[in-house]
């Protein structure tokens, strides 16, 4: 029988968990068990979820209560397979109970089938873009609002100059009557071939895709028919299953950059809603981000250490899909580049705005210390030993300073 | 110039909550103003945001930190008036920016013009049922996975025979076999309308809308066509916008229940997320929701009493729109209806299931006893001097007893 197996954190004062576990179990799928007759029994027994196990931990000290981890099984036949149908399932009326938070789920692989994954993931983007190996460096417009078209195109074609792999659209850019979406794209277009055929170096630019949900779909196709490299999708203020659909609509045919935006009010609570590590790691890629971007643990905005790291994992572990790009964002310049490759590796992002606009040679520049702290790390030269003909580096690095980072044995 | 106004709760260990919000203010609108040029300054006027007002609050004794609302005004020519864009923009990247709570959102009347509301409302609703001068009463399926359609027939037919008058699906009852959804709402039509023709009573039956986003619309055009009196919907594992797109479809054209499942990842804490009364109650109503299900504050599922009741307000206080039923849900009995009239009044659904169900003479008979108790209390007779031959509700008060409720004054 297929299952999915949903693990949750629970806090209680003075709570007995196997009770809760076994009354999740029956109250979630065929709401009670023991006094049926047997006739009923052999009826249901196909559709009563499961008690995989109960696992007490230490509570956090200041609290006077008591932590476990229960893990449940739900029989895939009772749902459909869709997100909205297995979240409704395994954390519907439940997230409502009391301080639970769902911490991760376990699909199994008939009902991992039903879901797409990345359409290009992390090697069909380094196809894109003929790099291979290295992290790839990607930027922010700022201060776009009330901005006019040749402002975005000065801006798109300073970093792109900068050896800027990818840039993004600011997630809070919408439609609007100064740079509307269309003209984004083919503008956009425009500048990125000029560089190309200056430099040779390719850039991609994730636009931003925003309107009525209903009204997603064709916007995107629009898109990918005047050449859009990449959409900008703030999944968290539609929903999961919308980006499941965008992913899937062959006449869309993009990569898709899923944003956090909203994300925090589902998972930043340690005690309520859901994991960093499953709404960010495990779901996206299940519904087919190909970079996922999500707080670094480096910055003001910051995500505790292990938490990114276990986002970063799920995007990238092996499982039956394709791998997403982690996208550790916020609070990242130029010195951090060997820290981002101990934490994160090689099959990452590295992404800055403040980083690269605020660099004393402006985004061309940060550009460039970006790529040179890229190129020194991959050689394995320390940056506080960067020759003198990597000025911009130099630069960024007496601006910010940089973190050493322990050569690892071997 | 058109703003909407997001309030926030924020704590923090030693925060300036006077920086902050001027933070937020240019953070999320033109990135940053002080050392801009008095030309770029003009140009972006109308995109700034707006500290509107700081104010220290007392935090939890608990806790040694500072707590503090602050009001952000954005101007509305910042994104498209949609939800996605308003929520992306006051709540985006802000959500994951430490303890921080989104507590309401007031919107200007250029703003409000592109919601809806709900199609019928509380008025609308009243009048398919032709009941005006009572709450309505609601019960729901109960243990129907893996059940035939005649175990689901024979449940509705009990309690319509009780009286009830809204009849919901399990919210986790999905597409299958056994119950399809078109014959659902074609096999309960038949049994709803047999017991009017015996009883003259109508009872609504509000079908689960499910499966993947961009089908939705065409499988609610499917239940309109067969005649579905209602669509309960599980927006929060969706999206509120798709809410919002269900609700303008003139070839739905049915009311929509909005189940609070998944909810409580958004809304429980009390230092992160989304209010309960701005996600329950105002962008559930604005966006289209004819009625709010949400925790009552009597049940081991609850709300504290206040959160409850401001979901409610948010769902009936005037504005520009149709009222929606509030559902205050789990934990009733019949011998609570005096408390439900005192906290929700008249204007309000009484929603049961086990005290429905667990009734001694079964649905039908728990339909009577609710029927019964808010006949009494209507005529302010109190539950305790029940006549003899309200036979039902004496058997409910004996198994779960009753609140007694102060007579107001005058
Ligand atoms: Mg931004
Ligand atoms: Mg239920």
């Amino acid at each position: 029988m297929s299952e999915i197996i949903a693990a949750y954190l629970i806090h209680g004062e003075k709570h007995n968990p196997e009770k809760k576990a076994e009354e999740i179990a029956l109250g979630l799928t065929v709401g009670s068990w023991t006094h049926l007759p047997d006739l009923e029994k052999q009826q249901l027994a196909k559709h009563k979820g499961r008690v995989v196990s109960v696992e007490s931990i230490p509570a956090a000290e200041e609290r006077n209560e008591t932590a476990s981890i229960l893990k449940i099984a739900y029989p895939t036949v009772n749902f459909s397979p869709d997100l909205p149908a297995i979240l409704t399932t395994v954390f519907g009326k439940l997230s409502l109970d009391g301080k639970i938070k769902l911490i991760d789920l376990q699909f199994s692989n008939e009902l991992k089938s039903f879901f797409p994954g990345p359409r290009f993931g992390i090697k069909g983007l380094r196809e894109k873009l003929n790099v291979y190996d290295r992290p790839l460096l990607m930027s922010i417009f700022k201060g776009v609002l009330g901005k006019h078209m040749d402002f975005l195109t000065l801006q798109l074609r300073e970093q792109a100059l900068g050896g800027i792999d990818l840039v993004k659209d600011d997630e809070i850019l919408f439609e609007n009557s100064l740079t509307p979406f269309e003209a984004r794209i083919t503008e956009g277009k425009k500048v990125l071939r000029q560089v190309y055929e200056e430099t040779g170096h390719r850039t991609l630019y994730a636009v931003n895709l925003t309107g009525r949900s209903f009204d997603l779909k064709d916007k995107a196709r629009k898109a990918s028919s005047l050449g859009a490299d990449l959409l900008l999708f703030n999944v968290f203020s539609y929903g999961l299953d919308v980006l499941q659909a965008l992913r899937e609509d062959d006449e869309i045919g993009l990569p898709i950059m899923a944003h956090p935006a909203v994300s925090g009010a589902l998972s930043a609570s340690s005690v309520y809603g859901i994991s960093y590590h499953l709404l960010l790691g495990k779901l996206l890629r299940y519904a087919g981000a190909d970079l996922s971007l999500f707080p670094s643990p480096y910055g003001s905005v910051a995500l505790e250490k292990t938490q990114a790291l276990s986002i970063g994992s799920a995007l990238t572990e092996e499982d039956f899909c394709k791998r997403t790009f982690p996208v550790p964002s916020a609070g990242i310049h130029p010195g951090l580049v060997p820290l981002l490759f101990e934490d994160f590796g090689i099959d990452s992002v590295i992404n800055a705005g403040g980083g690269v606009h605020g660099h004393p040679d402006g985004a061309r520049g940060g550009g460039l210390a970006f790529r040179q702290a890229i190129d020194l790390t991959l050689k394995g030269v320390s940056l506080a030993d960067a020759p003198s003909n990597f000025a911009e580096l130099k630069r960024a690095i007496d601006l910010w300073g940089y973190k050493e980072v322990a050569v690892k044995n071997g």
